[in-house]
C-alpha cells in the first residue's frame, strides 16, 4: 500500500498532523523579510530567501513532532522563479529532516502533460545521461475533473517511484458544494470521484474536509481502507471532533492539515515563531491523540 | 468585455489560432539540446535554455501570423526552477512580440491560495515598494471543481488588471465524459459549470474541445457571447469542420489551439523548425479562414 511510508511516519511520531507551509509574506515574523531586503533589495529573490529561511526554521522546530509538511505551490509561484527555488529547497530540507512531503498543487491535465507534472513532482526528468528530481515531493494533490486520463499518468509514476496522490473529493471551502454535492445519477459528485479513486488503486487517496464532518463520516464508512487528507482544521473552522470520523477503526488512515494555526502561531502568542509553531504543533498533537484514543474500535460519529 | 484584447489581435491577424508551447525535450530539433549541453552539461539548466531558444525561434517565426501563444506550465515545471525561468522569459518574449499569452496551468484553489495563483499569473506581487509580475500572462486556464470560491479570486484580479480566465467545461480528452458528461439534476456537469462561468462575468470564458463538436455547438447556442478556448484540433483528432460550431455568428468568440502540429511540424516536413512551424501556421490559418467564411450568418452544425 502506497501510503505505508506516510503511515509509518505518523505512527513513529504518534501524530497525524501535516503542517501546511503556505507562506504569505505577512506570515513572516517582523524583521525576517527586511533582513533579506537589506541584502538583495526589494526583489522577488529577497522575498523567496526570506520564505526559505522561515520554512527551514519551521522544519527545525517541528521535525521531531510532526510526520509531514505540505507546501502550497501557489505561494511559491507568486514569487516567480526564485519562489520555485524556495519550493524545491524547502522540499529537500524537509526530506533531509525525515519529513514526508505532500506537494499541494492540485494539478490536473491529460496525457503527456499529466506525465510532465508527475515528473516535476513525483518522478524524474532525464537530461542525456543525468537524472533529476525537479520538485522532490512524496505525494501530490490532484484535481480529477478531466477523468481517468487526468489521473492515471500520475498513478503510473506513483507505482514506479513509490509515491502517492490525493484526489480532490470533498474540499473544505464554503462553496465546495456548488458542484461537488450535486446529485450525479443517484450519488453526489464528490462520492463518484471517490469511487473512481478507489478504482485507480492503492496509490490514490482523497481530500475530504474537516468542515463537512457528515460527508467525511460517509466516505470513511464507504472506503474503510482509503487514505484521507483532511484539510479545514483550525483556521478554517473544523474541530478535532469534526475530523474524528475521518480516521479508520484503528485510528489511522488519515492525515490532518493545519497551516496558519501552526506557522502563524507567533502572531497570537508573542513567542519567537519557531517556539510558537512548536507549541501549537504539540497542542494539536495532544488534541488529536485524544481524538484517536476515543477512535479505538470505531470513531465517534459527527456531532448532530 | 475582457476578451477584447484577444479579439482585436485575432482580427488584426485574421486568424483565431493560439499556438500551444508544450515543449517536451523530444520536440526540439536535433542539435539544439546538444548545443546547450555542450555549454552547461547534462543539466536542467541546459534543457531549460534549449527550450527557451526553441520558444523564441517559434515566436520569431509565428508572431506576424498568429495572435496568441499558450505555454503549458507542466513542461516547464518538469525542468525545475530553471524551467520556470524559461516559462517566464517565454511569456516576456511573446508579449514583446505583440502576442497574447494564455498560461495553460489549470490552476484551482480557494481564498488566499487562489489569490496567490492569480498574482503569479495575472496580477502583481508587491515586495516593499517594488511591484513584480512573476509569470506575466494575459489569461489563465482555471479548474472550477472547488466552486465559486475557487474562481472569484481570479476574477477579481482579472477585473483589476484587465485579464481573463478560461474555466474548464468540456475538455478534449477521451475520458472527459467520465464526470463532465454526467447528468447533474437535468444538465450535464460541463454545462452546469458553463452556466456558472456566465454568472462569473465577462472576464470568464470556457474551454470546450473540438473533439466533441455536438457539445461545442450546444454551448455556443446556449452562450452566444461567451469566449471559447477550443483545444483538440489537429494532433488530438478535431478537424476544422468539428470546431466550426464553436464560433459565434460573426465568426468570432473563439480561439483554437494547436500545439504539436505547429511546433513539431519539422518532424514531418524536414524543414528547419521555424520554417516548418510557420508553414503549418499559415496552412491552419487558411483552413480556419475558410471555416469562418462559411460561418458568416451562422456557423454550420457539426457533422452528423
Amino acid at each position: 500500500m502506497s501510503f505505508d511510508i506516510l503511515s509509518e511516519k505518523i505512527s513513529a511520531k504518534g501524530n497525524p498532523t501535516v503542517a501546511g507551509l503556505d507562506p504569505r509574506l505577512d506570515h513572516l515574523p517582523p524583521g525576517l523579510l527586511a533582513a533579506h531586503i537589506a541584502q538583495k533589495g526589494e526583489t522577488l529573490e529577497a522575498a523567496a530567501a526570506a520564505v526559505l529561511e522561515f520554512n527551514k526554521g519551521l522544519v527545525d522546530a517541528l521535525h521531531d513532532v510532526i510526520p509531514a509538511v505540505k507546501p502550497q505551490s501557489a505561494f511559491y509561484e507568486a514569487l516567480g522563479p526564485a519562489g520555485m527555488v524556495t519550493l524545491r529547497e524547502t522540499m529537500v530540507y524537509a526530506t533531509e529532516h525525515g519529513l514526508y512531503v505532500i506537494a499541494d498543487a492540485k494539478r490536473g491535465d491529460i496525457g503527456s502533460t499529466a506525465e510532465a507534472y508527475a515528473e516535476a513532482f513525483l518522478g524524474e526528468t532525464v537530461i542525456g545521461g543525468a537524472v533529476f528530481r525537479p520538485f522532490p515531493a512524496d505525494c501530490l494533490t490532484v484535481n480529477a475533473y478531466l477523468g481517468s486520463d487526468g489521473v492515471l499518468p500520475f498513478v503510473a509514476q506513483c507505482e514506479q517511484y513509490g509515491r502517492a496522490v490525493f484526489v480532490l473529493a470533498k474540499t473544505s471551502n464554503p462553496s465546495s458544494g456548488e458542484f461537488q454535492d450535486r446529485d450525479v445519477e443517484g450519488m453526489p459528485l464528490y462520492r463518484r470521484i471517490a469511487e473512481k479513486a478507489l478504482q485507480w488503486g492503492p496509490h490514490v487517496g482523497i481530500v475530504a474536509g474537516a468542515t463537512y464532518p457528515s460527508q467525511l463520516a460517509e466516505m470513511r464508512a464507504a472506503f474503510p481502507d482509503m487514505f484521507f487528507l483532511i484539510p479545514g482544521y483550525g483556521a478554517q473552522g473544523g474541530s478535532a471532533a469534526d475530523l474524528a470520523p475521518g480516521f479508520n477503526a484503528d485510528g489511522g488512515g488519515a492525515v490532518v492539515n493545519s497551516s496558519r494555526a501552526i506557522t502563524c502561531a507567533w502572531k497570537k502568542t508573542g513567542l519567537p515563531y519557531k517556539d510558537a509553531a512548536r507549541a501549537e504543533a504539540l497542542r494539536m498533537r495532544d488534541e488529536l491523540r485524544e481524538v484517536l484514543r476515543k477512535c479505538r474500535g470505531g470513531c465517534p460519529q459527527p456531532p448532530a
